[in-house]
């Protein structure tokens, strides 16, 4: 497991390790209210689909808590909005919502108090989080025989133990490999323009005594041709049904990258990431962000005032994607009846 | 031309926009001493192939001038003194060395006073800068042809006004295409980690009132998905006599990504930036520069203390290049003879 913990609930709060100020501060945030977590999952306090899925079922389990509503349908009728709130929060990651129609299929499938459904949801929320654990350590174990012994792994962005309950997914490989006994060593791209490699990323395996080299996100094609990357390994925001995989912007180019090189690309993430209503990316919505973004680092100015795009995701086409890692099976390309089987 | 000076000579003094101040502050720098020049090349006060080569023809002449030496013999000595330390500031960028060894054959090529040498060295380096301007205005002039009407360009890092004594090489294609009455947009790289796109490239062209809009290096291949790039136009810093083109980091993985969605990429360079003597792109010493610049943005940490590569450069091989745009020629792929006929 990670030395730190991403999110917990405690005290009938939600605590979250404050992913905007890594690595400089390691600070711990309490949230009383699910607006609250609805902000901080904006403004990517905690950010990583998996992770996302964990905060909105707590925020969903904390709005439901706090309402002094007695009315058993004016309760439904509360949750169903706090569950809209938290739902709008960001589009592309697909286990918000997974997280969401969870949460109220409990919710629906309660008959007691609304004493009890506050306890039941709040039970749910937590279990979620437990079994996302175990999920990535399942996705970490079934990853594992795919890394060969002393080789060097390029990920991008965080799918570390910080972009999920713990132990992470493309990371969850790695510490997977690890405790194989494998030798691994790790490149990690700084990831522009949020920084999650360079901030998170570099932060979660150093202090997991995990050996990460750091480089711009320029500099892969350059890495690659030098021979130095082995296999990529990235998270998933969300995978169509055929394959597609929505994730941090620029994936796509270092899959575009690894195919020119012959170099494996795999993505790990948990089945709750696989859109099956979503036949392809092309169907999947991507989030544009505020164009500060790219403009500043650190609050600080680093471009004039001209025009900026900034889609924080891309879409990797199945084509591109060697092979996806669940936590029940390595899905080797091409990738429909396969992805169609973990769904049985 | 541009609305700015990227370097000049004025009383006996160099004359620099401090890049490394830009786009927030608009600074000119006054150097009195070659060492002063020399530094500022280490520190890209003043960076760019061609730049370079203006800057180091006007540091040897500086260095000339102020010398109180009388005797002749000494004098050369030491301008061939001064010349090795200029020379010694950056490795890749063979303008450097191509200015020296110019500025050598001048000092060589003297039969007059220690007078007479100091005047027409300072003279030749006047020239190098005015032929620079003529150089980049003819490769403006002969790539214009190769960009379409109401077409979108993508360029990496910067070769513009502010990589040669004006007008630039990428961007003079751009700025000659918009002189032949073309309607031209660009889509700048940031060009992390000294970040020459968003503080260089969009101030340029939005000073010149040239549309611009920024995005970070790793959404390239997103924006290609997308059909948003007509064509990639960037500088060299050198190029092997086989077409192997040595420029910016980044530029290598642009090169496959433009490859691998049928975008035509350019490179835009004087003659003075091929390298005859050098057979190909594994013989172009790449420089590596300090950590910091991948830790660090604008002095502020971005990242924990862990390892980085920092490679400045990288090679693009021949096969990705669609055509190199000289002051005389484009020249197409394959390379080799058209671009000896260059030197002939």
């Amino acid at each position: 497991m990670s030395s730190f913990k991403t999110i917990e609930w405690k005290n009938n709060k939600v605590i979250m390790i404050d992913q905007t100020r890594l690595p400089k501060d390691e600070i711990y945030l309490e949230f009383e209210t699910y607006e609250e977590v609805a902000d901080a999952i904006k403004r990517m306090v905690i950010r990583g689909a998996p992770a996302i899925g964990v905060a909105a079922a707590m925020g969903i389990a904390l709005g439901a808590l706090n309402t002094t509503i007695e009315d058993r349908d004016q309760f439904i009728k509360e949750v169903n909005k706090v569950t809209d709130v938290i739902m709008a929060t960001r589009p592309t990651a697909v286990n918000l919502f997974w997280a969401g129609k969870r949460m109220l299929g409990v919710l629906n499938s309660q008959n007691g108090s609304v004493g009890d459904m506050k306890a039941r949801l709040v039970e749910e929320a937590n279990i979620i989080l437990h079994e996302d654990i175990e999920t990535c350590r399942s996705i970490g174990r079934v990853g594992a025989e795919l890394i060969p012994d002393n080789s060097t792994i390029l990920t991008h962005c965080n799918a570390g133990a910080l972009a999920t309950a713990g132990y992470g997914t493309a990371l969850g490989v790695i510490r997977g490999a690890r405790e194989a006994g494998k030798n691994i060593k790790v490149i990690a791209t700084e990831t522009r323009p949020f920084l999650q490699g360079a901030r998170l990323t570099a932060w979660e395996l150093d202090k997991d005594g995990i050996s990460v080299s750091l480089i711009t996100d320029n500099m892969v094609g350059h890495i690659m041709s030098k021979g130095m990357v082995d296999a990529v390994v990235v998270g998933a925001d969300r995978i169509a049904e055929n394959g597609d995989v929505a994730n941090k912007i620029g994936t796509y180019s270092i899959s575009v990258l690894a195919k020119s090189h012959g170099i494996p690309f795999y993505v790990a993430a948990p089945i709750s990431t696989i859109d099956y209503n979503c036949p392809n990316g092309g169907n999947i919505p991507i989030e544009e962000r505020d164009i500060n973004e790219v403009t500043h680092v650190l609050g600080s100015r680093i471009a004039p005032d001209v025009n900026v795009y900034n889609p924080a995701f891309d879409i990797t086409p199945n084509e591109n994607v060697s092979s996806i890692i669940t936590e029940k099976a390595v899905v080797k390309n091409p990738f429909l009846k396969g992805l169609s089987d973990l769904n049985k």
